[in-house]
């Protein structure tokens, strides 16, 4: 091709999924890339893909296209980049095609220009392309053109905007904070950056912007926000990344009741401006205790029933001598109905055990609820009577199956909680089009860690205790509720906050009760702490996970479908090939050498000859 | 107090600074600080401070404010924290304050809740507050409650959304990019960090979205925007910061023409939605060399004039050897003219000569037009006719000083160009009321490194050449002019982009000018070179400096006063105190140790002691 290429002169007029019926007869211009190419009868046709969607074009010998623009026509294959002028007609009624939404019309070359050539893509840009996954990762930026990714960016983007839109009517200014910070005692996930200008000292990339959010309402800022990249160096899972994206909210002045109401009018306005879907309000609110009761987790998903029933009281005293244990050991027996299930296979049920032993449980007792009677293992251990007042308690019917658990407050609800989930996606309980927030509140303050045998902030430490609560900080430290409260929606948490201690003697005896002395405290939070002695408003805010709010939107399995270029369960970006190794020279800069595991990868690879051409 | 404290019952009805006559006889509830407070014939006088600016609130004893209001408003100091209940009222017209907008009225309290005490701070908290500057930083909490740092952060806030707004409205769409990217060769700026899952190898903080960026486009997602936090370890000057923002966008399929109408519209539409101010469109453009030529600047400030002239043709063969010797070596000499200045003393004189050596000038001829004839050292090597020519050229008129520069074409630019800032400010040529805008066009594509020897890339290595200099690439790579442009406004660059490189053949031969092997280009570029090779648009964009606009809007000295919370030179955020030392713990998951004169440092502080309290 000339150079000219550069130049380019076929201008879009139009975007190519956008064409309908009403622009017939007009001369329009597109450009985006080649979806596919047909040859039929000697005409040649196009699917043109831009970012709208895409349009078939013609290549139909005539007076205004000639054998030169016929010749160009051969020479197109899926993913050129092209430019093309036409006419838009209506496609005959037998080629008419009711499945795309442009699918009445076509447009029929004048004019065409080749802008680049593709070689054969890795794989096929379309929708539900079954290819490895990291095969897609590495060619991030060809997965990235298949129809259904650019809806969730676009969906993204539009969600985005609409929060800034919202908060920003609402008096809340946008204001950035430093992602060059301090590393903080809860640094164990910190990812840290080297100071060249001051050796030995380092740099930490935010968690959150926490510090810095309440710091802004000890400067009168009253309302803030902020779209805040964070970083957490943790190992990962399915639905993590290292670096994931909250929407960071922080008020001043506002009761909790109040601030609740603006994120529930957020939500609602969210669905409505970029779904089109209506949520009621109020949101549900369940105090952590209830959800824990009920749902087995914090972050319960009520589009479905399946409750956990608690018949401890009941089976108190009772035969069956696992019960019985529990009960004594202080622990629970809970139940869950499976309904229609009575008539499971002894091996469906054991497959059952061994999904809730793997959250602690033991084994699993169960009732089936029979037409011709009761079926249990347990049956012996209780009278008819006894019998019919379970399964009246646990709330079964005939066709049912009931499934227990015996155990801890703890295991019981991890089990139960977990099984609940899992019937409920293999009953096909769960009403897939619906979306249902819950606010979860009053959870405990402080967290009893195994390891350290202290206690630990179950939020954070500058999460404000329920003031009815204030007196048990020092004698009945586990017991103390917070001020906080999650947001949860469809079984994920996407939001969590809380009511900030915002008085510096509060502060203080929260340090104590996580085991800080004062000075300890002071030596790591002192600029906080006296920043609190000089007019702290009080406030609170809530911090909501962005990435995985807009997959629970657009229905993705995973938050990696919802960032552009994201990472792999080993932190590795497959497309760049991040992180990657740097040159002695380039460490030394920074003050830092290698240690340990590093010393011997280095010693196994000809260091610097990879990856630093320019200093050869 | 109690513990009530939490439990705030009078909550905000009004904006304090948004009080008017209007509002007389309404009773209010306000929340803020106590900006001061004044004692005058038993009424106690507070000025109420909030992000809306502040209103007086008068303890007048009466029915409504008995004794006990009375000892309240006697315990308040600077800075505490109050919810105040009260009706508006006018104020006598003696009373009167013409110069705030609230200052017709006052609030008479009829109930007071003090929700927060405060210590004396370390400075008033006032506009034009005379303190030490890194006082200021150390307490920057305190520094951005005062009314001026909070209208820079407001202006900021407003800006962005505007932007946004804009873009969201031209199709743009919002993307993020990642933070932890991997190091380039470019990577001597990089802030490293280390993985602990890879030993040896680290993420690099990116200096800008620019792969990610064309990557998008490849992506096919045609419009993309971001307000992308980027990073640059580079020695600081007073106006940069080791992490900075940038207004990223980038667009396929669009002439460069239109490309830039719409940042012109922009632009415009900034002014007039933030500041009120009418910019004409479209703006001037103009080509490096000419900007060069007439300003010795790539940013110059239009808003005066003080050109260079250049006399390079007309000394040529003159008496003065200085002016000879420069031609001869195929230099140059300009002059600039200082109206008004032919009075200048020698002392005057030699301090200009002295601002001109510090960038790289050996001397200074002058010419002064006075009234009574021409004083100049250099007369003698002119005849009257000449020296009339040279006036003339220069065009100085009677009362003027002519200045000169003899050099290389580089020296004289950048002597004669800063002279020419220089004199502006101190002659008071400038009108701080305007803003003008100027492109600058066509700048050179390769710059020549002397000290590798090597061509490197001006703007960066994927900027299209001007496809009418695409020959001289391999023959004449000096003389290559770019599609390259930056927006500059009132002296500053506040934005840059190009047209990009998108086929990868042309890519290719730039990494060969570059002095890359198509190997080392692979190794260290493959990605994206592939990337190029699957249907790439053609594209370009631009990146604009968030910081440095909202700086030259809010008219302030320094990018410090627009960051909410900026390093100082030295890279160190002196309220939260990082960097900081970490402890080898910390360290040796990261695969590093300490290097060079980290360990001395390390060897001269108790290392973990001051910064650990939790691995004690």
């Amino acid at each position: 091709m000339s150079e000219q290429f550069q130049g380019q002169t076929l201008h879009r007029t139009h975007n190519a999924g956008e064409l309908r019926k009403a622009h017939v007869g007009e001369q329009v211009t597109l450009t985006g890339w080649v979806q596919r190419r047909r040859d039929l009868g000697g005409l040649i046709f196009i699917d043109l893909r831009d970012r709208s969607g895409y349009v078939q074009v013609v290549f139909e010998p005539s007076e205004t296209c000639g054998p030169e623009l016929m010749e160009m026509g051969d020479k197109l294959r899926n993913e050129y980049v092209v430019a093309v002028r036409g006419t838009v007609s209506s496609r005959s009624e037998s080629a008419v095609n009711a499945k795309i939404p442009t699918g009445e019309i076509e447009v029929h070359v004048q004019a065409v220009e080749i802008l680049n050539a593709a070689k054969t893509t890795p794989f096929f840009i379309q929708d539900n392309v079954d290819v490895d996954e990291n095969l897609k990762l590495k060619y991030r930026y060809l997965d990235l053109r298949r129809p259904e990714m650019q809806k969730i960016f676009i969906l993204r983007s539009k969600a985005v905007k609409y929060f800034r839109d919202f908060l920003d009517n609402n008096g809340f200014l946008e204001v950035e904070t430093p992602m060059l910070t301090k590393s903080t005692p809860e640094g164990a996930r910190d990812y840290l950056v080297p100071s060249r200008v001051h050796p030995g000292e380092f740099y930490a990339l935010p968690q959150s912007p926490q510090l810095f959010k309440q710091l802004l309402m000890v400067s009168g800022f009253e309302r803030y926000y902020q779209v805040a990249r964070c970083f957490r160096d943790e190992d990962l899972r399915a639905d993590r990344q290292p670096e994931f994206t909250q929407l960071d909210i922080e008020q001043s002045f506002i009761p909790l009741e109040k601030f609740h109401e603006m994120v529930e009018e957020m939500m609602v306005g969210l669905f409505q401006t970029t779904l089109g879907i209506e949520i009621p309000r109020p949101f549900p609110r369940m105090t952590y205790a209830e959800a824990m009761a009920r749902y087995g987790s914090d972050k319960p998903d009520i589009r479905y029933g399946v409750e956990l029933q608690d018949l401890t009281e009941q089976v108190r005293g009772c035969g069956f001598k696992v019960f019985n244990a529990a009960v004594e050991a202080g622990g629970q027996v809970k139940a869950v109905v499976a309904p229609g299930c009575a008539g499971y296979s002894r091996k469906q049920i054991d497959e059952l055990e061994a999904f809730v032993k793997r959250y602690g449980a033991k084994g699993m007792a169960w009732i089936a609820v029979q037409e011709e009677g009761v079926k249990s293992p347990i049956a012996k251990f209780f009278s008819e009577e006894e019998m019919q007042a379970l399964i009246k308690t646990a709330g079964a019917s005939v066709g049912d199956l009931i499934l227990f658990a015996a155990d801890s407050k703890k295991v019981v609800a991890d089990a139960l909680g977990n099984l609940r989930q899992k019937l409920a996606r293999d009953l096909q309980l769960i009403d897939e089009s619906q979306f249902k927030f819950i606010w979860i509140t009053e959870f405990p303050l402080l967290e009893h860690d195994e390891e350290s045998g202290r206690y630990v902030a179950a939020h954070h430490p500058f999460t404000m205790p329920m003031v009815e609560d204030l007196h048990l900080l020092e004698t009945d430290p586990a017991n103390v509720r917070a001020q906080a409260y999650d947001l949860a929606l469809n079984g994920f948490e996407i939001g969590g906050g809380s009511m900030r201690i915002f008085r510096r003697e509060i502060q203080e005896r929260m340090f104590k009760a996580l085991g800080f002395t004062l000075e300890e405290a002071w030596e790591q939070f002192g600029f906080l702490l006296e920043a609190f002695e000089y007019g702290t408003p009080p406030h609170g805010g809530i911090a909501f996970g962005l990435d995985r709010i807009i997959m629970i939107m657009a229905q993705r399995p995973s938050l990696r479908d919802t960032i552009a270029f994201p990472k792999t369960s080993s932190a590795s970006d497959l497309m760049t090939d991040a992180p990657s190794p740097v040159t002695t020279q380039q460490m030394e800069v920074l003050h830092i050498a290698r240690h340990g595991k590093a010393v011997l990868e280095a010693d196994t690879t000809a260091e610097g000859e990879t990856n630093d051409p320019v200093a050869k």
